[in-house]
């Protein structure tokens, strides 16, 4: 039944489910944060007396006691309740009747659901870090493995110099490492503590927000309380820039796989578990897999934009156009980490054709080597670009195939170890053991 | 005359027009890093003996010669000359000779331009960040000399809670702590060397990359050949969007003084200097140049998009489409730089209202703070909001205007020390020093 | 269980996922127009004797019987089946047997999902006008009903000459006349019949292209099979972009609203069923409604260049990433309509205030008239501007409240009557009347 | 000397370059509008005596010697002057004194501009238009050039089923056909008169719009002068949307012909006016034009989204942002006029290679062939399907290469006779004529 079959839904169902959207369903992703920030605020409302000791204790237990339905897949969100936060705070109620009606003090639901944002964004980015690593595993080792099987190198599509599967393997593993490092500054967005901002006016309680800074991991906070509030959807933006970054790669990447599994290029096959048949042509062998991975991960490449539509013009101050922001990142979220789970299949069972270049299509790749050639015997770089224009169009032109490509990130050296390296320095920089500890401590 | 005006243009001429569009103009950006970028391979060749030592030295003689030109604004690329590459290497001909000839061994054009446009983007990058703290140390001030000057605050458009100038103006102060966060990062994406990775394939020299690397300034390299060409148009992607996400700092700032500028807000007034009048209404003081800051901020926003959609779907190898990407980067970098200037002067010159809160209109604003005087003496804070929703709905709720906000980053204490220090961490990240050291032990 | 956790997942189980993704759920909106497509192409094979006339009155009895299970919401795809095309043709050839088989003769699955998506499409840009048409129609009664409530006009959000509510809801009502004629044009591009081109490429059949055309209330071919290929994707983008259009008027309804709802303007209030709490503020009464409208809207504005980044530099003929359009459109749709659902709703219950223009805040509005007294008088109007401007500098400037705006279009006359007669005409032009007997007549 | 250089620049200019921006270049666009406007305003205003007849006269007079000057390529906005609309009345009083100073009664700027604008984007979408049909010819000739001329025809980038020359560029002639019905649902958009809206609420004087409407060749008004307001921007936006539909046809075309003119495809050549070399390889003809192509008309496709970002979140009423439009629009209508000439003139000149399926890669390209044969002898469809599978896989399949496609828009029979006339029709719709009638009538 939808909204608009007007028949049977009264005013206040439609008006229901126009508000509350996807946001029971987006909330679920929330929950597990949703108790780490409320451990971190009644820990610190107590630190400034404005819950007693006896009190704190009874709010870590039942906390904890969520925390662990969550975590056992048993937490929900009860028909008429609106969201994540007023579940928790209804729960706490009922089991501690006054106790639970405390929490809320010093805190608004806007700087509540900034900082679970905050939390799961920081969370869902090292996970697609690591999964993006896994990626990189896979490239490296491909690249290693195949570092003597040349294919033709392309510029304009059109056929350039001789290039090899260790170099296209390889320079997809170098872009992972520029990837992460902008995954790294939307990781540091999302790691700075909104709490203590309320509705983006902060409280007249004294709220030690260093402290819940530190219980939770944040590498610092926002402290003006109104950039604390304008940081909702920047945070969002910036997580979904990120991803849409490493769609691009991904993108490129399953580009050049339909093109090199055409019949034209024939550079490489996929596995049978990654292509389909037609309903019509009984020969065909399509690549669907890596089509559907081309075009999800360019539709994540919109949603940034999607998020600044929605902000565009909006005057500072909290908005509730914001909670929409819910609906763009968490399935975005979820569907690069499938993509990225596709991809390392993909590329590990990827088989490449051998000997490309014997074709004598390609002779003409080699036209550089016959120029260097004489430049080395002392010709002008200049005139010995003509002499072998000449040679070509007069047709003594003779491809010499001896490829010595010796310098940094040729093909004789595509440099892996060192790309290794810069991810592995790209990794150190997110601090990822200083936030698990934090919270291992919060939590038990 | 329009190219689709057929008479008496030629179709060779419609052509050249079509595929030099507005290169030649957005290559007068490039003339001092081609120089650069010259010097620092002819002096690689030369290490390698691809040059003897002397023509090492009549080339660096030259090229020194073309950068004062080209800093004297006396540099031009002639009719007829494609390009600024192209330029360079004619005069070092016409002077050099055989030598001039030389100088492209080892190099593509694709590698030349590229390292050109890192070396651009890197010097702009630098440039707009310091002009983006000048506009950090202006909002520092105006929050720091309107700390006590109260504003309403709004959720939803609605009024809400106290808030401040001070700290109004204070969240842009640390809005764009953020912002240059993101342009290091795009700082960083531009500061690796791509020379040596030629059309995109390297090359059979032995070139030396990393001498060129450390001849300008770059803090590492495109290892994989193949991936540094790909890094075309993602290092403009990169930089437009670190210049997008600081435009919708500007772009909300701008926002907010129109809205706070109408007279049914009347929170700010507007010098003269920034305002217009209309050809019809004799009472108008339009505030012309905070609206075209919004509008032109708001158009900066859409050209990450516009890149992506150059770059789609192009399988690896480089592609001509690439070349219009400096008609997308070099006007956005003026234009970013121009709303920074005006940025500044505007928030310069804004006259801020005091005594706003006394309007008996503002009285809910309060609403809060006598929650929380409950809140103090005991009452749970949600039977609290109850008993004050109470009052309100019956009339007797009555407003204390006493504000006691004290914690970190609220009205009383809105922490710009210490987003002072953090705009100086960020700072420091960039390494801005040690590339200019490089570059003027380059040139000389 | 995501994709992601890699444990107990088996990898056929992940690439099945992602590749069938949201297909099934999108093909229940098909599953009518795939029974209608099948009829017409039944009858067609029947007609250049590729069916017996017996076999035909089978497919034709089993596929009505197909089609009230779909009505009577009793249609599923069954476990294994991979999309609604398939789950049809199973179902015939288990009742027909050998007669089931031969009904893809002459068809690709290509032209069949494209006519199901053709067909799909017509129908709901039916029913986003008739909606639209609908809140045409409270925009119209109530810019009658409050023709002469005045309302502060601005320009650049200062204040600027009298309006009316009268001239507000009016204009919104027109603009909807425009957004008509585009969802026109985006109908128009779906009512063209693909059936009959295959994969892309026709077929070796003699099939009777204009018969199918006509049965299915077609208003035209495509005719070239290469370009009804083609289509696809370009007849979602249309789609998407007059919705995207009908949203740019919506959303700025709703900013209207929000701003005009806030204390500053208050120019109209919400009833309590639009407006919704704070957590923390016990004054607020937020437009929630407005704001999810004018946040939904703006998502919906993405749409398109989400349609663009998949199709982008895709050559001609069909790609799997196509598939994925069907995620955007459907649930667009559906957003669209309940988003026009609530427009209505809102729309009939904003209550505005009167008298408005009593506040002398509003004095200056009434400049131009006094210009234009003197200029009835005989001051040129560039004289009359000055002096006006002058009197109102030296304050002797006097605001006669006099109104008589009577020229088409203006508060006194706002032209209504020639509205709703142009809205009528768009309305004639999409023959909905033709489409829904060509049905009536295939369906029985 | 850069705005940001802050030296020996005032303050003053600096404001002076931000706002007036580039308006000065993009109003001589609209200079021969602007005086159109005047004329039938003038005209207007004595037909409800705010004009003497006598002073009509002069002013008819002096407004054609400036439209003579316009056509004649010497109007000029004069240093000091904001922009045309001032230069014009400037030069209106100059000759005539007073009477110059009268011609402003009943209008402002805003409705002035909106004209302009209104007018000149008439006026360029028939030049699109017809550049359009132009390439449009272009292509049914070269489709019945090459109706025999074989090609392979691909789904999912893997070999599928014969294709032809004939359907591929007749493919493109039909997508022209749509997009010329989006290009006169522009036009539609920009011929409704906006004159007597003023800022946007009207006028006190009895203004006649119907007469200018009349004058000026508008089909129809917009009547609610607020919302003849809220049409600048959307105008705008619709004549970019369809420009990039149309860039989008452009683009896909590219796309293809840099692919089949790479050496893997080899299916067509271009002359040597359309490719250029490479600075390294001597062998190269790289395909820039049709690169650089794909990239304009890419870019293209980003400006909607630009228009709606400056449009986005803005309330009703005018901005000055709006402003910032004509800089989008203008230099799109030249880019995609270029874009269309250099199509025409490609197509004209592609050299297409024949007998391209003899090759034995293409063998497969017939397996539906043989699957037909199969049914046509009585296999049930799905049974023959398996048949022709079993074949391929055992090898015994043996392609009959004897085509008989014969159906409406398959190619033995590509329609073009069809297409043709569907264009026709479309022209007919835009009313051209009636348009040039008027206009002719009101300047002489």
């Amino acid at each position: 039944m939808k909204l608009w079959q007007k028949e049977g839904v009264s005013t206040s169902e439609k008006i229901e489910k126009f508000t509350v959207g996807r946001d029971r369903e987006m909330d679920l992703y929330l929950a597990p944060f949703d108790v780490l920030g409320n451990l971190a605020h009644a820990r610190m409302l107590a630190s400034v007396n404005l819950l007693e000791q006896a009190e704190l204790v009874d709010l870590e237990r039942e906390l904890k006691v969520i925390y662990a339905q969550v975590q056992a897949g048993n937490f929900e969100i009860e028909d008429g309740i609106e969201d994540v936060h007023s579940q928790v705070e209804l729960m706490l109620t009922r089991t501690l009747g006054d106790v639970g009606k405390k929490i809320h003090s010093g805190r608004s639901r806007n700087d509540q659901v900034l900082v679970d944002l905050k939390l799961f964004t920081r969370d869902r980015l090292e996970l697609i870090t690591k999964e993006t690593k896994r990626v990189f595993d896979v490239l490296v080792q491909r690249s290693e493995q195949h570092k003597n099987d040349l294919l033709p190198g392309y510029t304009h599509l059109q056929i350039a110099m001789p290039s090899s599967f260790g170099l296209w393997f390889g320079a997809y593993a170098e872009s992972l490492t520029d990837d992460v490092a902008l995954l790294q500054t939307a990781y540091h967005f999302a790691n700075r503590n909104p709490l203590g901002s309320g509705a983006g006016y902060g409280s007249s309680f004294p709220l030690d927000r260093q402290l819940t800074t530190d219980l939770l991991g944040f590498e610092g906070l926002h402290y003006n309380v109104v950039y604390a509030q304008m940081s909702r959807g920047k945070t969002e933006w910036m997580a979904l820039t990120a991803i849409a970054n490493l769609a691009q790669t991904l993108s490129r990447l399953a580009m050049d796989v339909c093109l090199y599994n055409s019949q034209n290029f024939a550079f490489l096959t996929l596995p049978d578990a990654l292509t389909t048949g037609s309903s019509i042509m009984p020969h065909k062998k399509n690549p669907d897999v890596a089509e559907l991975l081309r075009g999800k991960t360019n539709r994540l490449k919109a949603l940034p934009m999607e998020v600044t539509l929605v902000l565009s013009n909006l005057p500072s101050g909290y908005h509730r156009d914001m909670q929409l922001l819910k609906e763009i990142l968490m399935p975005a979220i979820e569907e690069i980490l499938d993509c990225l789970d596709i991809t390392a299949y993909m590329l590990e069972n990827i088989q490449v054709k051998t000997d490309l270049l014997e074709d004598k299509k390609y002779d003409l790749l080699f036209s550089v080597e016959r120029v260097n050639e004489l430049v080395i015997e002392g010709v002008p770089f200049r005139d010995a670009y003509r002499q072998v224009g000449k040679e070509i169009g007069e047709g003594s032109y003779a491809a010499s195939r001896d490829l010595k490509h010796t310098h940094l990130g040729s093909i004789g050296n595509p440099a892996n170890e060192q790309i290794t390296a810069l991810m592995d320095a790209q990794l150190q920089g997110f601090g990822f053991e200083r936030v698990r500890t934090a919270l291992e401590a919060l939590i038990q």
